[in-house]
């Protein structure tokens, strides 16, 4: 992944790692951090007033076009997790900058990046009704 | 589980144990049986030619109402399985009696039963459309 | 589902729907109440003393050995749940009578009984040790 | 994702859509490709000699550290998919690249790069047992 400057984050979520998340290791398998990814950003934008549903309503898909995960630390039963984002826009996409850290010791669990595209009327579109409602998140 | 009198069975898949199924008992994980038994249902469906997709073109939701599951010998990581049902219509429901089966030692590790019934055009039907569909397979 | 004599819920956490358990008809898939109820069950054990990480550590594996679900209202994109559960002693069994409900209309989402028993050192046990930490819930 | 010269597949596996496998969108959710690549990627283990299973037992620990995922075209109900992989060796990390197509169009699904280091006895390894068991398959 390439680095790039870090930002500040722009909204944080508190999530309990649930036991079934957990896999024959003990620690929670790696397909559920995108879980965690997607759960993040609807609960954003929910925030910023657009919630999955409403997205649907007004015919705007969002679709997540590229998805990126450094595994750094396993999370495991009992664990609580802070997940957190900000956001920028390149061209039509919408770039998703996603760490989770372990709450208890402030270890750095999986950052990632999820680049997102915006599907209007079955087209892709610029994105603009999502770029203003994002308008006060982005960088 | 109330104890039925056994039947036939008129359907059977296989399906390898995946080991993201696994929690961390190191055994599948107990949600994972309604995983299988619906995807054994939806294969059967296929094969008596309405498949999954192909009822929601015609305006029929199959919507689960019951559900029960008796948990006998766990899978783990590299078992198979075979998944047998047998189907029985019971006023407006369609009763489906599904067991599962470690291909390599014989042994049950579920017995299950799921209770299915139809929405056409937003109300619940008598399911005939279904029950046409399945009449070789109905005792 | 045998109706039983409602009691009291000793327990009950608050869940949000996660978009990615939702199906393909937009509702949360039959499977994934059964992570719910887990889940529910887990919350309950770690209040009452007993996280599900200690017991592992006390040597104790709690074995789902029964699952049924009602499934009453589907629950969609958005909503919240109220996961409520109260618990009797059968046997060596214990009994988890589970009941979920739309937190915005009070309806009743499913009815669920789970039945665990305790393994201890690779023996099915009397379960003295989980009795002692549920007693101040147990009926 | 960095371009890398295709090199011919070392493994390919038929794997069905499963319909609990979609979203509210109809189509598989994005978390589901971090299942199949994991899935593809035991099987082939399987096929070079040295199971899942078996690493455990030899007290090799294979630890997922990166995954990226470019996502090109949607798999929905009744899609069967062909998940292939190739293999390559970059210092103690063993780079499996991963592509999925729809067996029906021959469309590419994903492209996947799963870069995965090895744990012996706790310690990173320079992963020279799997590395044996690779070598027919390693570029």
């Amino acid at each position: 992944m390439n680095k790039v400057e870090k930002k500040e984050y722009v909204f944080s979520v508190e999530i309990p790692v649930r036991d079934y998340e957990l896999d024959a290791e003990g620690i929670v398998n790696n397909a559920n951090y995108l879980h965690y990814m997607e759960y993040t950003r609807h609960c954003f934008c929910q925030e910023a007033g657009y919630s999955f549903g409403q997205m649907g309503e007004a015919g705007i898909v969002p679709v997540l076009s590229n998805v990126e995960v450094d595994y750094k630390t396993p999370l495991r039963s009992g664990d609580v997790m802070l997940s957190k984002l900000w956001i920028e826009r390149r061209g039509v996409r919408f770039v998703f900058h996603q760490d989770i850290y372990n709450k208890a010791t402030g270890k750095t669990v999986i950052n990632g990046v999820a680049s997102v595209v915006c599907v209007e009327d079955g087209q892709l579109s610029r994105g603009e009704k999502l770029a203003e409602a994002f308008k006060p998140y982005l960088k």
